[in-house]
């Protein structure tokens, strides 16, 4: 059971770490050869004294791990070591160039992130429903898989296993794609006159986020997993060429956005778990206090599931849409009942 | 001065429109060939009876406007006409082949939208801070072109006046290409096997939030700006080449991460501060029917306004966590009461 953590690396994720742990009363302790890091992550975790860790956290880049690991396994003889890299062959690799037997190595990778990093963005919930990768090797003791089991448990982020080397096929496309794509969307914008960019939206912003990211960290990893990313570059290459080529078609050009969206719809909810089809109810209420409540207690009333639900309204405007995700025949239950008490319900929306 | 608008097209853009100028007085009616969407949007704006417009927005596909314009002109022998197409040369190319005098008709086209589309999805406030284009021609008349201005501003964003060419130029790179780079990535997921999409993170789903745009809807708008949009994608498309070949090279990998990064800066913030400021309150409940309603319940009694909601729970997990977005003062007050009364309430977040 866990009861002391040891987190090399006080950025983002290690410090994130820290912060669901401690919350969770389990001692951390961080450590950074960034002083004035390791520092605001200990006081944010409300870090104590560990001393003999049952699991220690390798927070830092894959490349970074050589430096740290012959120190770490003198000082914690005993214990669990586990990384949270976002490529998994490359540090499975390095710990075996190490002293420390594989048995107590885990490698994982935590889908979670922000485009700002550093002690000071890291959030206790940063991988609360969100899925973290283990890539165990054969040779993993089942008493470290437990150990890390139980950390992303306590995190609140659901284990997904996965050999190494499919993991890092898979964020080739998942994770690495998007990252080239919104920096090559971003690069484009130097070279466009000033005022062009007063015209920037949200899905600019959107898909550009995070091409804001560190340069250094995300080359590392771009480096290391090149073998996997360079096939997924070539594909969308030459997808890219065929729609240069079809651009004077229109129906072409709306087959290319349509597999698009097909696509987009296969991402699924945040927590994994296949994309769930709902039913959404709108709903034009008063923009006044109690009417959610009131809509609440009729649904508990009648017993209907409320999935999801969007609040639309705006400063001024004296009405709000509410629109609830609901089951199919729980939308059609709860719809003839909220009309019949004068609510003013409109159509379904599949 | 603006007293009554009409509005064809109850989609988004247009049931936004009324939405917002409902909010401050003015007398609004939606036309839509959907009865459905056209009820919906009259109903959640307050619409009243339009009999003799200052303003007559055409809030429909560029290639829609030749099916209704004729008989708006008779209908509205006197009004304003705006359209507010993502492509401007076409609608000026459209209404020269009406019987409308141009004299009478304002190109515009704001720079705002959602992925999701629709009346349901409409916002009074969707404009608010956000950039307008209007590129009038040379024979546009004063006074037309005073009555956009007006709401233009009614609605909170600010006007940029372009040439037609020079804005379809602008938004080949600003708009255009991110949709075509969203599509590109999102496409390369459908020959994936499904676990992998279990490591979906949110670097992911933003950078492809609007390929689930509606493809019909972005079709006809690439297709009628190709000849803009088919240099900028020749440079990407060389840029990835590029790339490609440098994979093996970590600097030069960096250099290309850190070129995003520096045309991510350019993008200006949202003009005239934010008007969505909100502080998120996190809450992790069980998932069992009655949840939802005794919070808001809780809201309710004290006066609390819940502006939007967020529920993340996986099927199979025992709790769920809700986010709360609240105006700063509410969260302390409703995260003191709540936790007070034992609900298992989470540190804010800004």
């Amino acid at each position: 059971m866990l009861t002391q953590v040891r987190i090399i690396g006080a950025g983002l994720i290690g410090t994130s770490i820290a912060l669901g742990l401690s919350a969770h009363g389990i001692t951390v302790e961080l450590s950074d050869s960034d002083l004035a890091a390791q520092a605001l992550a200990n006081d944010l975790a409300g870090a104590g004294q560990v001393h003999s860790p049952e699991l220690v956290v390798l927070a830092l880049p894959s490349s970074a791990i050589a430096m740290v690991i012959e120190r770490e396994i003198a000082l914690n003889p005993n214990s669990t070591f586990m990384d949270v890299g976002s490529v998994k062959t490359e540090p499975i690799e390095q710990i075996e160039r190490s002293s420390l037997p594989l048995s107590r190595f885990v490698p994982t990778h935590p889908m979670a992130g922000r485009e700002i990093g550093g002690a000071q963005s890291a959030r206790a919930d940063l991988f609360a429903t969100r899925t973290w990768v283990i890539t165990p090797t054969p040779e993993c003791a089942p008493e470290s898989l437990a150990l890390v089991h139980e950390l992303i448990q306590i995190l609140g982020a659901s284990v997904i296993t996965l050999a190494a080397d499919e993991h890092d096929r898979a964020v080739a496309t998942i994770s690495h794609l998007p990252q080239i794509a919104a920096s090559l969307v971003a690069q484009s914008l130097s070279s466009t006159p000033p005022a062009w960019l007063e015209l920037s939206g949200q899905g600019l912003r959107d898909t550009t986020r995070i091409a804001a990211s560190d340069a250094h960290l995300w080359s590392e990893i771009i480096f290391s997993n090149r073998d996997e990313i360079s096939p997924v570059l070539k594909t969308v290459h030459d997808e890219l060429a065929r729609l240069i080529q079809s651009l004077g078609d229109q129906s072409a050009v709306e087959g290319f956005i349509a597999r698009g969206a097909q696509g987009r719809a296969l991402i699924p909810g945040k927590h994994g778990g296949n994309p769930r089809e709902y039913t959404y109810l709108p709903i034009v209420i008063d923009d006044k206090p109690g009417q959610l409540a009131a809509i609440f207690n009729e649904c508990a009333t009648i017993n209907v599931n409320v999935e999801d639900l969007s609040i639309e309204h705006s400063p001024g405007q004296l009405n709000a849409l509410i629109t609830l995700a609901l089951s199919a025949s729980d939308a059609i239950v709860l719809s003839d009942h909220l009309s019949a008490i004068g609510w003013n319900v409109h159509a379904i929306l599949k």
